[in-house]
């Protein structure tokens, strides 16, 4: 049986890391949101996609969580004297990956084929589904006004308040076809990784059709936490939550899947929170959830594997 | 007055900075064959353009003629890796000045105005100019049909046998405005830089009016020729001339020239040549042409100057 992971970039692509450590590519899918996806200086740049890319290829740099180990920057070097747009960091071999890309896309390919082809050069057995292969961009809104995701996120280093989120050419989109054929054979569980869930995972689940597709697969849907201690570990997901009024706390991460989800992952840090959360009617439990290491992220992961099966057992006591 | 110098990529470039060394940017402008750009890797690449802009910058590699000194290929290693199409060799740096291009080009630049500013960041004073900001495309046509000519001539090497050579998209392209202005004032000369006549040259002659720009021009017109002792020093010009049937000799190139060029500049291997050359009633000199060095990209430059003087005196012999 296969679990379908969910998961945006840097902290989500950490515990999908664990998954396929622990995992062959028959038990373990992962769906990457790509409304951070843009084209800039002629690429499609698709940089959750990249990211667990480079995680699971173990050639991620392990000091940004973004882009390659042992770069250079000769390329941004140069258009940095032409006056060329350099606030989106492009190593001279991460761009081979990009121009790969928007030549495959040229040519007919799909987001799906080109990521597959891309993997299979890295060496990278498990499938890595992009949310849809039809295009969505995430917008961010600001008392200002709207914000392409990547000139919120990476060139104004997300300073802007926000207001509020649009993921443009959603209601067009198709559900990833694979992830459509593989919620239709049985599934062990659906974890949301730790992403952050208005940015990260939201443009995932609102894809038409997307929570049925998920819900109706009969397995535990499981959210892992990424507000620890009232605090994101990378990224914007707390402060968002406060310019959005939302207390930044693991209660409301649970709360904003309310309807999706069955269980819920709390860090150690937010033990005192697990009673609020069980609340919910949702299954908890506490663990470990900062993934310092490699070490780390198989652990998380071989927990929410095992708080999976037991969730499974209660469903099905009768099952062997 | 101004010089007027039309050039392709590596041996015309070479004189072109030669007279770049001796005149200012009012005394000389070079425009430049397009005819070999292309898009690739979702790049718009202009190898002539390139190679005279790097020349001009003193800037470009030494030992290949084409490109940038100082250059690494990591985003081509990686792309290799990935089974993207590297026939065509992009370096690091190199990269830079066509993604700046892509994107000025996208945001509605011309491909003269995104010229200029590169020379600006590059620290070249003097005009280059694309022989026209609208897209033309030369094809080489072989026994087995039409190649687009980087396919011939960097992917294939030139092997293939030629049979005839296309512009597409020439009848609608228009003579770059500010060369077309330039011709409005006093012309030193107009002089054709010892570049492939075929492939380099005529995309440039052809252009709708372009000829009749430069005979109204009221000014000699002076090839150097790019055929030394039935050889091209660099280049497909004397496997060309000779799959096209035509003797690969300096008269011959002279001849194809016939109706435009008022004077011809002959290597000394070739001074033999020089009464048969006469004989198509054009002025001759008979000139070292082979640039080995900066010193003899500036002495054949002067030699050039000179020769355009005398030219011109005769024409006005009561000039002073």
């Amino acid at each position: 049986m296969r679990l379908i992971a969910l998961t945006g970039g840097i902290g989500g692509a950490k515990l999908a890391l664990g998954f396929a450590k622990l995992l062959t590519p028959d038990e373990v899918s992962f769906v990457v949101n790509t409304g951070d996806d843009f084209e800039h200086l002629g690429f499609h740049i698709s940089p959750d996609v990249d990211t667990l890319t480079y995680t699971l290829a173990e050639e991620a740099n392990p000091e940004t969580g973004w882009g390659r180990r042992d770069e250079t920057w000769h390329f941004m070097e140069t258009l940095e004297r032409f006056g060329g747009e350099t606030w989106f960091r492009l190593g001279d071999r991460d761009l081979a990956l990009h121009a790969f890309r928007r030549t495959r896309l040229d040519a007919g390919a799909t987001l799906t084929q080109v990521t597959r082809e891309l993997c299979g050069k890295l060496g990278i057995a498990h499938d890595v589904w992009p949310m849809s292969d039809d295009p969505v961009r995430t917008r961010v809104r600001t008392s200002d006004g709207f914000l392409a995701f990547q000139h919120y996120f990476v060139r104004d280093r997300c300073a802007p308040a926000v207001t509020g989120f649009e993921f443009a050419g959603i209601d067009a989109a198709a559900v990833n076809p694979e992830l459509v054929a593989a919620l239709r054979e049985p599934v062990r569980a659906v974890v949301i990784c730790p992403s952050n869930p208005f940015v990260s995972v939201d443009p995932i689940l609102d894809i038409p059709g997307m929570r049925d597709l998920l819900r109706g697969a009969g397995a535990p849907v499981i959210a892992v936490s990424p507000i620890i201690g009232g605090q994101a570990i990378k990224g914007p997901t707390a402060k968002m939550m406060r310019e959005l009024s939302i207390p930044a706390t693991t209660e409301q991460v649970a709360a904003h899947y309310a309807g999706l989800i069955t269980a819920f992952v709390l860090d150690e840090q937010d033990a005192s929170a697990q009673p609020a959360v069980e609340a919910m009617d949702l299954d908890t439990i506490v663990a470990q959830t900062v993934m310092g290491t490699l070490q780390d992220r198989v652990d998380l992961a071989r927990t929410v594997l095992d708080f999976t099966d037991r969730l499974r057992a209660a469903l099905r006591p009768t099952a062997n």
